[in-house]
């Protein structure tokens, strides 16, 4: 069942083919970024947030991607919307819960938006997986204070409940779904210093769920791509300003044998 | 009356010594980079679009830019102002209509600010100029679905009609005015892979018709610096990581002997 | 009294060894540039501004930075709140007032806002600065229309009456509080042509005041990386493209070294 480098690589051939439209609703810090990563991955990203127009792009996006980072009432009212939508047409949903459990307003948000629909994958870091169901999780700003294992039983809870894949990202990425658990090795400690690189691996989470089906495959797939670009990227960079830019590079010249050459993933 | 490198860089050297102040009305995700490719071109950006103050702003600027990327209502409203007092004091407005054609509030929104003012220069790639007066065409996201040729006919209505210069871009910009049509095939396929640099191009328009009072003449000057630029920068780029960086960095040297060197510009 | 690189390195290794989270309401052209210059010195930025959560918050935070740059009602309201509870829970508060004299709103409403607190670090271009007091002063956009040694004098009343550090910034910074005087001549002009450095300078300031308690040896220290880090990023600079990114590779790997050979300060 282990999921191979060419595989991998076949998802990122078919993003480059059909340039799948990634409906974004994500914040102000890592928008350039985002859309930056998906552009070089090969999709095709728009960034629209107004209650006015949500729907309208959500029904004709190949995946939505929401992150809460930023968030304020009307764009809160948009993700809503768009989600629902998204949820009628059959487009897959990403959430970013970003900053859960630094705020209850934060908190609170983001569990009734996984309630309200049903996400197909939910990327965040240990503790703010956590938080997502314990009211006594504690999230420094934007930086987790648990490790990534210890979420994982969190990750099943919250999988089970809402039928949807997990990724609880960190030095080790751990998709749980259903009955698999994935882990993904790749990634450097360097990324850490750059902000919205977990952003981005939502993103591409998104980009990856518009050409595979599996929602735990679609998002060990992203999270192999984006560990294996950014260690990739650090071992060329002399701090995160040029990691940032040589991500980008790495990622629109990926090939099979980048993939192959680094892959860290078990079941 | 072809527009030579001496002329082009001679505008480059009037914003350069002029600094002219540019204010932007545009999307979350370009503001910085839009903002640093007119530093490095040597105009004076700045960003603001609450209702409470653009009209203080637009009223002292030598360009207005207006850009419905990340649109919403109080956004909108400021536009609106901005557009109207740039207009009472004889400051050119310069129009992206990101997305038109994408949804049917961007589209609406966007038709309605060209017909309450009366830009100067209005630049969008084929599907989005299209979309102004054609109620069937679908833009996919920010991209466009059509070629630039296709777009002339309508962008000659339009220009007709609002008396304002067109800017169709693409492989080959087309710039339309009176009865003049001016085509410039500068430029790199990279650059569709970094994001905004639609946006930065727009915003060059700015800085250029701050400097030059035919519209058409600014905007061709401006779609060849920003391909001359992009493709320089391309030739040195592993890939749009470095592309962005590079190109910053060539707007800020650009020398008159590289645009001479590089221009493909008819007309 | 003279502040030493000796000094300025231990505040730096403080920042690193305990990565205080910096709450920045902050604007949208510079987010990721100041979330990114934060994590490359060490620090944890999180970036919040709606009224739900800035609170929350804000009670947490080691620093708070306010930016007025691209500032609408809604924002401004998060500003107050969060400015009101970090006072009273004794968290420093740094203030970036962009573009104060560009436009009555703006002078209005960063007035305002310094009345309402206690600031403890305000930091500024000398029109910017000016502009607090002056109703004649016209900043153009977020240009600096004067000289930082002429606004000195203003810096001074606004520090007395406010009881806080001003900061001067410029092609040599002033730093005043109480009798003190401290200047800073480090920096590079092509900083100026990166948008947002100004900024990230304020951002800066935040990290430094979490770790240093007197708000003038904080906002030297920071102005002193900030110049440092920026001379050494434009030494190997093509231009503001490759600057960004030199300057946070620098950042990060900023030794002690670095500051001694290059820092110019005086009292």
């Amino acid at each position: 069942m282990k999921i191979t480098g060419a595989e991998i690589f076949k998802s990122v051939e078919d993003i480059r083919a059909t340039s799948p439209l990634i409906h974004n609703i994500t914040n102000y810090v890592v928008m350039n970024n985002t859309a930056n990563a998906l552009l070089a991955i090969g999709a095709s990203p728009v960034m629209i947030h107004a209650e006015e127009e949500v729907e309208d792009m959500a029904a004709i996006a190949s995946a939505l991607v929401i992150n809460i980072g930023t968030i304020s009432a009307p764009w809160v009212r948009g993700m809503f919307k768009a989600f629902a939508k998204a949820r009628s047409k059959g487009v897959p949903v990403i959430i970013d819960p970003v900053g859960a459990g630094a705020t209850p307003y934060r908190t609170r948000t983001i569990r009734d938006l996984i309630s309200a629909g049903q996400p197909t994958i939910i990327r965040g870091n240990a503790s703010e997986i956590m938080a997502l169901i314990d009211d006594k999780m504690q999230t420094k700003g934007v930086d987790s204070t648990a490790g990534s294992n210890e979420a994982v039983h969190a990750a099943q809870s919250i999988g089970e409940k809402h039928k949807c894949a997990i990724c609880v990202s960190g030095a080790v990425d751990y998709i749980v779904f259903e009955n698999r658990i994935v882990k993904v090795a790749n990634g450097h400690p360097m990324m850490t210093k750059v902000t919205g690189l977990g952003c981005t691996a939502t993103a591409l989470c998104g980009a990856f769920a518009a050409v595979e089906n599996n929602p735990l495959v679609a998002a060990a797939k992203a999270m192999a791509v984006m560990g294996i670009a950014g260690e990739m990227a650090a071992s060329r960079s002399a701090g995160p300003g040029s990691l940032q830019m040589h991500f980008l590079d790495i990622l629109y010249r990926l090939t099979e044998d980048d993939i192959t050459r680094h892959l860290k993933i078990e079941e």
